[in-house]
């Protein structure tokens, strides 16, 4: 594998232009968790599916690697390469358009570019939903979200990003487009090379455009945050919910006093909303037809969880103040998180079922590392936990750098035991290849450098990522 | 390639027991079309996963062919080989147990030889759905409608089988065990392996045991039929549906006349829904959470889209058997048209909103080519239509013989630029290898068979399927 340097820059420019790069800003080759730094090779900001193509067939050339790029808020290392030969960074961020709205058939087509906000913007404008909604939606691009497979808040109802996608355009590893966006919902003709692209991290192509499904805006969104007598009493709370209001529950998120105490003391503006933290809570949002009442809706739920000893006490928004304003605890904790400054965060999915029993051996095994705070919150309904450690209080997370391995071996140990995924929604990226070796299936792994061989023989595409030795 | 002989049955009953091999009798050697006449080689009915792996690594060793089989009701030839050396067919009907029920976390475990059927029943034993449904449901069996990506009846609101399913334990060329049967909703760690063989039709690997997705029971149903101005007006109809009652709309079903003068003429005891056939007409089925009335929420619809000029009369269910009587019409229009005898049958899929214009052309197509009958019916909400294309009346299909290439030439021809697919539900198999050369995008047809040629490098499975030379 050869460096992206001076000889290929002049090669790219000579063949697409000498406005396709542009100087490799320190931004491209960071990452928000800062445990990865990239190496600055060059930047290609491509126009059109063509120059991706042309670029990526030059690069296949003479064994340059290249690096997809969307919105670079990737949090596993995807976006960035540590070492090895220096990297064509390709970022899709000019390629953002709105390529076509059909209102009738629930489908847009977006560039790879385009930001989440604003094709949720769009599906808006087209008195559409676009479902997809994570953290980072104000700078995320459709390619990563796809390319990683994004989660976020609205999985439970709507799926995650795959779920959301009908078709992709694509540049594969040879440089040879892939005409793929259709605006099927049906279409059995070969392997299903979209979702093999989906999740696939860079390592198998360049999306560049996709076709993706919206649906109908719910007529009214009810939320409410009901504390709840234990984790087994929110999945039990869950079940009532979906036995009552069916499908119409499109967000159920856990939340632990841990972290509304992180609230209080580094976000006090945020409403807290009990007087005195529950040690368990529930988000839930619904989303219902028209015609029917949300505030009434959650009433009636709570009574009935109440009557089984579910719930004790719940706040309903009567507002969209007030649901923006529970919604903000719930979205703002990541960022109390960040101020207070974990030693080891984990994103991790375990059977729904088995999910109490996980959270009492996990802070077993925590408690038996040091006297750590955790906090365990997120998507309950998809099974689908944020379980981050934090030095006890009054101390820095650095003076814990040298536990960080232990910890996040004792998590990813008991989730592995429980049957569970030790990435969720984030991807391998670069952070978890020894994890991915460590409690991954033989028989895909290899199946998987089968897939990549055959697809990438020439092992240009974000090398090392997702598979270490690839 | 070697057939699989005596030598090789020796071979496998020193290995695997007497037992494991039965007679090929003639139904493994038929499909529902007779279009497909298989060959005899070698019948094995393995009792576990670790049995099929012994087949596929024997077979691999000595390079017999495998052909995968499940309830035989495919019906595009997957389940037949029909030259080449005489295969292994390997049915799965001796594992057909329901390994595990999880009603909390709504997942059920089959394994690849349960009846479509049985595994309903369980998933209602459980007061739970599992939504996937189609006409051959008492025969079919899971691994069958994994491997071709079934779709049915209700994908509209629930997805095709690929969007049921949530792992898969398989075998894969090689004779490894892929373990994952995962009960995660989400998991990103690595490729989708999974949607690779969901979709695949055993030309990459026999799927042993799923996990599949269940759902909420609507506490009530509702259905319907209405009368419709035009296709156009059915899809205004259906977008008036979901903005109005969400994706409690679970199915809806074009019916042409045509289909109700077959029934007429052939299955007179299908209770018509109208004095006189309407040139079109939809089934529409509702599935409500608790609380709310099916048949009042049809009426509202019938009144606003009577307001709009869409409908002009319509037939609501008031009972569970006025219910089963609508839903005979939609479901016994295929025996109606296997008792009339098409010339040519396509499953065929095209964008929603070009449904209307294709619809037009393709009448003046099939009018170009002689004096047929065409019934156009189908899965109108996923832009899936059974374009069938019938002798004039008081003829035999066999008098037209001769004109089926053309038919189905014009037919697929026209899906093509409508930027269809002339494989929506059914699959390749044998049947569509020649169009998938045709119709299929180069780029994605050259990925499949650098998939194929890295999963199963020795060309045992399930030879001539989905890719006519692998």
């Amino acid at each position: 594998m050869n460096p992206a340097d001076e000889t290929f820059a002049e090669t790219i420019r000579a063949r697409l232009g000498d406005d396709i790069l542009r100087p490799v800003e320190p931004r491209y080759l960071e990452e928000p968790r800062r445990r990865f730094a990239g190496q600055a090779g060059l930047l290609a900001l491509p126009r059109t599916t063509e120059q991706v193509a042309a670029l990526v067939r030059l690069a296949s050339e003479v064994r340059v690697p290249v690096v997809p790029y969307g919105g670079g808020t990737g949090l596993v290392g995807g976006q960035v390469m540590v070492d090895g030969p220096a990297p064509l960074i390709l970022s899709l961020e000019r390629m953002r358009a709105i390529r076509a709205v059909y209102p009738t058939e629930n489908i847009l087509i977006a560039e790879a570019g385009a930001v989440l906000a604003d094709i949720q913007a769009a599906a808006e404008a087209a008195n559409r939903l676009f479902p997809l909604s994570l953290a980072a939606q104000g700078s995320c691009r459709i390619g990563g979200n796809l390319a990683t497979n994004a989660g976020g808040v609205n999985v439970l109802r709507y799926g995650n990003a795959r779920d959301l996608c009908l078709g992709l355009e694509a540049v594969l590893p040879s440089g040879e487009i892939w005409h793929g966006l259709g605006r099927l919902r049906k279409d059995n003709t070969g392997y299903d090379l979209r979702n093999l692209l989906i999740g696939s991290e860079g390592t198998l192509g360049v999306i560049t455009a996709a076709s993706l499904k919206l649906f109908p805006r719910p007529a009214g969104l009810g939320t409410a945050i009901f504390q709840v007598a234990s984790p087994e009493a929110a999945i039990d709370l869950l079940a009532l919910a979906r036995d009552h209001l069916g499908e119409t529950v499109s967000a159920f998120e856990l939340i632990h006093r841990q972290g509304l105490d992180f609230l209080a003391e580094v976000l006090p503006d945020v409403r807290q909303p009990f007087d005195t933290p529950p040690e368990w809570s529930v988000l839930i949002e619904l989303g219902l037809p028209a015609g029917h009442e949300p505030e009434a809706a959650l009433e009636a739920l709570f009574v009935a969880a109440e009557a089984r000893g579910l719930v004790s006490d719940g706040v309903i928004a009567q507002s969209a103040a007030q649901h923006d304003a529970l919604w903000s605890v719930r979205e703002r904790i990541p960022e109390a998180n960040r101020l207070i400054g974990s030693v080891s965060s984990h994103d991790i999915s375990v059977p729904i079922s088995r999910i109490p029993d996980f959270i009492r051996q996990g802070g077993e095994a925590i408690a038996a590392l040091g006297p750590f705070r955790v906090n365990c919150f997120g998507h309950l309904g998809d099974g689908n936990l944020h379980y981050n450690v934090f030095p006890p209080k009054g101390h820095d997370r650095t003076e814990f750098d040298d536990q960080r391995a232990a910890i996040k071996r004792a998590v990813h140990d008991l989730v592995h035991e429980f049957e569970g995924s030790v990435s969720a929604e984030h991807g391998v990226g670069r952070l978890k290849t020894d994890d991915l070796e460590r409690y991954g299936d033989p028989a895909k792994l290899t199946a998987m450098r089968a897939i990549k061989s055959a697809l990438d023989p020439r092992g240009i595409m974000n090398p090392g990522a997702v598979l270490s030795d690839a």
